[in-house]
């Protein structure tokens, strides 16, 4: 049976694909995202699934149910990281999956048992998240192909350099009768487990972010020789809009970061004639969301004509809020009374993080358990989790696929 | 006799020898340096001057004087550009400088005369500025050899790419001995000479910029799982510090430029953990200058203070303020009086821009004459002059450089 000792040891093994030998940086279809790729295949087939990759460049395996086009539980998450990155946030979740079918192997199922490994969540390297599970979810759009990274490279260059045909991007979309469900075990992403003294939670619902390339277009000129009055500083402009975007979230129940910024031509003697930066925008609600983006739309053109700027922005993602399934729920609910055994109820917690669930959503009912993470630290390499609460995860994960197969099985 | 008109055409070969094909940008040590050496050497040629490039890059010609070690009169100006540059701002002097020595090539000069297009001056490459005028200054600090370029190579390890050995840079340092005077002909950087109706100005002192990289240190975490209480966001630190640093420069008579940031580690879902930014400070006088740096050091201490940030500020280029030598001033005003004839005085301007003679002041006297300049506008495409300013500039600086020839001989 594989220890939860041996999954920290996988996701360890994991760190070793990356952009950077000093920081961990494993962004879509990378050479690195092609070994990290190769190594879960590795465990799966050894788990006893046959493994593929799909026309997106996401990991699958699957181990057949009763007949064989039976359709699949699906369990999974991702394997791409931010720069700088944990060992766990997405890898973790693909580790337990692996580790979850192992467990199973000699078991019968009413279904299929299917494992992913999404190629892209995080939306590091083309500024547009969840490029693996939309494939899958079928909801690609073709003026993604012109997305660029940052050095110009087009996705659709980057598909052709992975060996991955554009043209068949569609064959990587699922069709739903295909799928009995989706379940994702993750980090929690946030304090809340820690604070409770609690290993394990279920999820209720996940928040869905709006991302948004804002410009801010001024002049660039001399930084000796233009006084002031004549100076139309981009970055400027860009400050004081990210201080305002601060400022407008804390005063509501938003959260709003901005966490890249280019300045153009960026040279030491030089004002700033364009600054370019991201917007990731997310709320309890879709609606707090979308009065948040009105109110911060408005906030920084009014700063913008203040300060004679051309404000432009454009927004390159948005997703609905993604509820998880009631009958998911409760398997997850029934897995963690096994794998976490207290008098206390299990917790249920809303994601403000987004997940290759939501976009999954699309096309089946979605279930998902949270480990707890320390001092909620995610995308950093201090990321870390407890052994004991992976072993309590795994107990919980294999539970929760016994629940769904016998609510499956009498439904 | 070289016209207005061939100058600016050389100013436009010029613009040829760019890393972008969209954008000029000519930096330190590059193959389009080497490239624009290469065709002002064959300008300068031609012009019976023998050329050589020095241990630091820079492109020297001489014409020997009265006897083979007569010190030199110094004619010049840069070939480095900022990003996306203009055409004008530092190779029309080089340009310039080069058609004088054509006009004069006749006629006798009792001393040696040369002609330089220093390697750096804008700093663009390794943020600190007059590389290549230091050099020849021979006030070389061991140090920039560690300093790196965007893509981490080091100054030491560009020197040997270029074929230079760093271990002979103190070879291009002049004896000041060995140099007469030093003038150069640059355009304005300012709106001045344009809103005076003057085509032609000179120059009465240099203020000297210092430069600082400042750097905001923060944690980077999940931008969805963090709530505010716990972040520490160093992009909303920078950006309220690079609005006091306008506020400040703006209540008093300095000029800071924040030019460059950059955001680490730059994804769209992580709180950035930390920002580093460039500060260019000028002032009319040296002391209005540092003060305004301990009042802005101070404002963004509170700043990072308050956000629980740790700020890290690096000065890493500082320069004092440089006064021309009245009899070289008396020159070029002598040199617009032939050349601008009118029944106006000369005008007289201070450079808030720095210039490489900043760096030949401490080897020699300095002389400079300002062109006018469309709108004020340099480091940028749209950078301008016109035919009958540069024609009126050939006239008094080659007129100005028989006047030091004629004070030299008194003297």
């Amino acid at each position: 049976m594989t220890t939860a000792e041996e999954v920290l040891y996988r996701c360890s093994e994991l760190d070793r694909f990356s952009a950077n030998p000093r920081h961990l940086e494993r962004v879509h279809l990378t050479k690195e995202h092609a070994a990290a790729n190769a190594a879960a295949a590795t465990w799966l087939e050894r788990a006893g699934l046959r493994t593929w990759v799909d026309a997106a460049g996401n990991l699958w395996a699957r181990r057949e149910g009763p007949a064989p086009d039976s359709p699949a539980l699906v369990l999974g998450s991702h394997l791409d990281t931010v720069p700088d990155a944990g060992s766990f946030d997405g890898m973790l979740g693909v580790v337990m999956a692996i580790a979850v079918a192992e467990r199973l192997r000699e078991v019968a199922l009413p279904f299929a048992l299917e494992v992913v490994g999404f190629s892209d969540e995080e939306g590091t390297r083309f500024g547009k998240a969840l490029l693996g599970s939309q494939a899958v979810a079928g909801v690609w759009d073709p003026d993604w192909w012109e997305l660029r990274d940052r050095d110009g490279v087009t996705l659709h260059q980057a598909f052709l350099d992975f060996g991955l045909d554009p043209r068949r991007v569609g064959e990587a979309a699922r069709d739903p009768r295909s799928i009995v469900a989706y379940l994702e075990a993750h980090i929690e992403q946030g304090p809340e487990l820690e604070a409770a003294d609690r290993s394990l939670g279920y999820v209720t619902t996940i928040a869905g972010a709006r991302r948004f390339r804002l410009s801010v277009v001024g002049e660039a000129r001399h930084a000796g020789g233009t006084p002031y009055p004549r100076r139309r500083d981009a970055l400027v402009g860009a400050g004081e809009a990210i201080v305002a975007i601060e400022r407008l979230a804390k005063d509501s129940d938003c959260i709003a970061t901005v966490g890249r910024l280019e300045v153009t031509p960026g040279a030491v003697n030089v004002i700033p004639g364009r600054a370019d930066f991201s917007l990731d925008l997310r709320a309890a609600s879709d609606a707090e969301r979308d009065e948040m983006w009105e109110v911060i739309q408005q906030t920084i053109g009014e700063i913008c004509t203040r300060r004679r700027l051309r404000f432009e922005p454009v927004e390159n993602h948005s997703a609905p809020a993604a509820p998880c399934a009631p009958w998911l729920q409760q398997a997850i609910i029934d897995g963690i009374r096994v794998g976490e055994p207290t008098d206390q109820e299990p917790m249920g917690l809303w994601s403000r993080a987004g997940h290759d669930a939501m976009a999954i959503a699309e096309i089946a009912d979605i279930g998902m358990l949270f480990v707890r993470c320390h001092d909620g630290i995610s995308h950093h390499p201090a990321e870390d989790v407890r052994e004991i609460d992976v072993a309590r995860g795994l107990d919980a994960f294999e539970q929760a696929v016994l629940r769904v197969a016998e609510r499956w099985t009498s439904s």
